[in-house]
């Protein structure tokens, strides 16, 4: 097997958690991935320095494992207030269902990332993983003196060169397959869906730092025939979502258990950006939206929207992000998921035999 | 090793050659395939019966191994005249740019499937396999009284399903990477698009027939990776495309070898039905275009166009259907595609150990 990510960020199991944003990746979560040998991810996207620092520090508090911090790398974006008051009315039908004030203020689109980004190194962070773009050479630079090592996300071969280029160390090939958002930085989302077992070969082809492949694997199975495709690694979103230490949302892991492949759909009407998630009224009904806001603005604006209803446990018009695999999600410790994925893989790859 | 397809059909190595209707698959091809230990098969969608038995007694000709023969099902659809008055119009400005005779008189929509059928039964060839559709139970029965094996097309859990209740004997997965026309049958094609790496495992743990994996595969590590999902072999088709023995065009067989993994692009404009394969102006041009006559309609309207486009070795209005790893495809003989398929997998096999 390929030994090199698990040399590089020193783990046992070439087993990523993924660093999904939002509140799932507890500090519970990413020690316990991190104490099973694999590595946890804290999903800092959306998170202030004041949050991110707290994180780390109970990680540490929890385990002296390695683990890696996921942050989001900022992308040009128009605000365009025509644009933004059209939205808010649409979004008002929404507002009016849930009991929401309507055309609330709007006053920022995320949180700070260069506040980000030192609120992590501060902490001492080893590992920093990206998606959304690809790091500057000058974070590079800064990344390098601070010894972190750094994990870009490709969603095509141009893409992974170009991480590879920036002197990235390793390399998420994001499948088709995967939940939450697509990482592509350059050209259309809707060109940049390939398939990981097309994708993951074709990067491996091209680069020469490890690729972890991401998308549709949470199993055993989905570990060996990513290390048949050239992998170094797999990266694991959706499994950990159901996991005890998860912090997603109940009704998101609910939705999960219950869902079939075919509920797992792309859309941008709850960002502004593509993303797998649960099919439910919210993106059935904004499907043929053509006049979205980009992101982060349309995802500021529907912020409300899908804080209350969650909050009603309303499903309705809350992203609850999952991948094509997600029907083989089990409720199970997230130390147990890493332990079957290993114990899977070795079954197989001894029962196949030419 | 799952043998069961390999007892089933009676092959040596676990892959089957897909049945590419239109050209590619010469007799040549699927002689060759089925020699070198695989299953060859005649993709036989859009030929006559005389045709058909041509093709079969040549195929018998060059080999006495197990061959396979692919139909299309026929299907339920609407002709709407002036929708399809509207469409030769837009139409027309191709044929213009081609030196084409305008709105030509277009008499029928394809072959007659129960010639089609009856000229397989006739030629008593063992294996059939089907896509587009559920073979209807008066179907089975009589390819079951002839004693044919038969091969179905899912897309989804649930086609799987149905298809295994109808009787077929072992189930190809269709992963959204693969090259061609979509084989879904139930709900929208746009909802059935799952990654190989997240369809088979799902397939595999819903139905007891050997599932075959099809969809961004065409080297060993595709092998490998499908019979770790738990598939019973692969089927592999844009790499037969530019096999030596190959009939696919030159035109397309050039596009193959020169293409990047973002050009192969899903669209429903040559045929009415979704399809993959590699971008050109024709598609781009038609991307947006919500009137399109249903398959095998459009299909039919198209024919002309995408006929004088290949004569004047024009790329950009033919179809050049393929899948997402055709970027990895090499100018090789058939039997070598199964030879390198088979060492790289063995390779493979004994490099992962844990």
């Amino acid at each position: 097997m390929d030994q090199r990510l698990c040399n590089l960020v020193g783990i046992q199991y070439p087993i990523v958690q993924a660093g999904m944003a939002g509140g799932p990746t507890t500090p519970e979560l990413v020690a316990a991935v991190s104490k099973a040998g694999g590595l946890g991810t804290l999903g800092a996207g959306y998170m202030n320095a004041v949050a991110i620092k707290e994180s780390i520090k109970k990680i540490k508090e929890l385990t002296d494992q390695p683990f890696a911090v996921n942050l989001f790398l900022p992308e040009e974006f128009v605000v365009d207030r025509q644009q933004i008051h059209r939205m808010q009315e649409r979004l008002n039908t929404y507002r009016e269902k849930l009991d929401l004030p309507l055309s609330p203020q709007v006053s920022k689109y995320g949180e700070d990332f260069q506040e980000q980004l030192e609120a992590v190194i501060e902490s001492d962070v080893k590992i920093i993983s990206f998606t959304f773009n690809c790091p500057s050479q000058t974070i590079m630079n800064k990344l390098k003196q601070h010894g972190i090592t750094v994990i870009g996300t490709a969603t095509t071969v141009k893409e992974a060169a170009i991480l590879e280029e920036v002197g990235v160390d390793a390399i998420v090939a994001q499948g088709s397959e995967a939940g939450g958002h697509r990482g592509t930085f350059i050209g259309r989302e809707e060109e940049a869906l390939i398939g990981t077992i097309a994708l993951v070969p074709q990067i491996v082809d091209k680069v020469n730092v490890p690729v972890i492949a991401a998308g549709g694997i949470m199993n055993g199975r989905g570990l060996v025939a990513s290390l048949a495709l050239g992998a170094a690694g797999v990266q694991v979103g959706t499994a950990f979502l159901t996991a005890e230490e998860s912090g997603a949302r109940q009704l998101h892991q609910q939705a999960i258990l219950e869902c079939e492949e075919t509920d797992l759909q792309l859309t941008r009407a709850f960002s502004g950006k593509m993303a797998r998630g649960i099919r439910n009224s919210f993106m059935a009904e904004m499907e043929k939206e053509s006049d979205l806001p980009p992101y982060p603005v349309q995802n500021a604006l529907t912020n409300d929207i899908r804080k209350a209803s969650a909050a009603k446990k309303n499903r309705e018009y809350v992203h609850m992000w999952a991948g094509q695999a997600a029907p083989m999600s089990k409720k199970q410790p997230a130390a147990r998921i890493i332990e079957t994925i290993m114990s899977e893989a070795k079954t197989i790859v001894h029962g196949i035999r030419f």
